[in-house]
């Protein structure tokens, strides 16, 4: 299969999984079920679940044991953004070229469908794991995994920080502490989260965690150029959102060639911490280099 | 020991417990962590891990085993009662006599602490089980029933068909739908979580699950009399916070007698539910008697 051809074959089985796990919209809440439904349902890349799912397949794990991490990782990330526009937050109107959650319903509807997606995430990933044989201790381990990436010292916290250090300019490294919590904390989660519910032994855990650390720092260098060059497209924000913001990024603390270079380097040790998956991971190096020369 | 003296030797214990598990209040996120601690220290009853301790110890478990999740209990009601008074929702300024959590702080971090504790129930229900000797497909169950009562089936579902319904007669079964998200789902995780995390057999976990149920509904009952007799103080809200509003209520639906033998007959029942605990049971069946017979 080709390289485009597998990436949207995972997004369609995470999107049929989703589909799924999402309550359907109906009883007396169902607005609710709505507005979880359109925001969850968006498209979006789903770079996440795609991490969840290939590193427990590298690992020897079938897709049905990791398929309900993945979309709790997903359901995490999709709460996050409908928080994220909220009026008090960034006041974003669109998101993925459609009206953000809370302009499509209202501000108490969309509060609630993120909390109820927070909710739904713990739930998809602890509720679904006898039928596909994962042991009770790897779920477990894997869900305190994300609860902690998704909290005050993983996701919510790189969001204060960012809140807080609004339009200022900011040290370098209160910059990366923001986005090892901003983006990082759950791209790291879903890595390890896929080895551990496939029960791999703890290199394999360990390399994952350190495979991800590295990759969604490239990321997010390669999206502070891109806003400087041309188109950006984060993991989670419409493209050129950063535009015309007097607030620091990799590319004015470096500059864009040493930012460059920086880039390049982070997604080649990303690479090389794949070693240890032997042949499997072909297609994770690909989509690693892809990410780096991508143009939008 | 006395009554008044248990209960408050089990709020202290629960209180030192969330200040054990709340992150200290530094780093670049400082001012999360401080809302965050600003909200789950704010006193409040701690009627929910009360309900997960007792259960726990009739059923023959050690306090350090249901610690961790009645704490888990707390920071999601606690996160509850954040978002619920957030301009958007209730636009409360005042709760437990301080002011609430985004006129303390702002709204951004308010959402944010709500978010956060979200996130740090789950981790702390799922990362402190091996110490105290829990099995993992326990403490895995009993969290996957917290998820769900948290989310859009109960809890959340509860708050959104509160708002729904704001201002408008809506019908006696909608209305104890309503309850039975709202503060219900909790209190029946709560009860039945700490038999769980105990060990204990199916006919206990049902017996709590049941006790818990009419619990719920009672305490709603004879908080709607108090908003019409005297002072009311529901396990969430502010007393009185709901006087002057034409919705629907138990008494509105009943009459003042009919409500009244309602909870009374609903209370006996939770308190027979209980008769598979043994001996034991005698605190928790005077403490449901009491709330009947409570006068705010």
């Amino acid at each position: 299969m080709k390289y485009s051809e597998r990436i949207e074959d995972i997004a369609k089985r995470v999107n049929e999984a989703l589909n799924r796990f999402l309550p359907t919209a109906e009883g007396p809440q169902k607005r609710l079920f709505e507005a979880m439904r359109y925001s969850a349902m968006a498209g979006g890349k789903r770079v996440r679940p795609m991490l969840v799912l290939e590193f427990c397949r590298m690992c020897g794990g079938k897709e049905e044991q990791a398929l309900p991490f993945a979309c709790a990782v997903e359901m995490i990330h999709t709460y996050s953004l409908i928080h994220d526009d909220l009026p008090c937050m960034d006041d974003d109107d669109f998101r993925r070229g459609r009206p953000s959650c809370h302009v499509q319903y209202d501000e108490a509807t969309a509060l609630l469908a993120g909390d109820a997606l927070l909710s739904l995430a713990f739930e998809t990933g602890l509720c679904n794991n006898m039928q596909s044989g994962v042991l009770a201790q790897n779920a477990l381990r894997a869900m305190g995994l994300l609860a902690k990436a998704s909290g005050g010292q993983g996701m919510v916290g790189g969001q204060m920080i960012d809140l807080l250090s609004e339009g200022q300019h900011i040290p370098l490294e209160l910059l990366e502490t923001m986005h090892r919590g901003k983006t990082g904390a759950m791209i790291r989660a879903a890595a390890a989260g896929g080895c551990i519910l496939a029960g791999a032994d703890e290199t394999r855990v360990q390399a994952a965690d350190a495979y991800a650390a590295k990759l969604g720092l490239a990321f997010q260098i390669v999206d502070d150029i891109l806003d400087v060059t041309g188109n950006s497209q984060t993991l989670g924000k419409p493209a050129g959102s950063d535009v015309g913001n007097r607030k620091s990024t990799y590319v004015t603390h470096l500059g864009l060639e040493e930012a460059r270079r920086l880039a390049g380097r982070l997604s080649q040790e990303a690479v090389d911490c794949l070693r240890v998956f032997g042949e499997e991971r072909a297609f994770l190096s690909d989509f690693t280099l892809r990410l780096l020369n991508r143009d939008h």
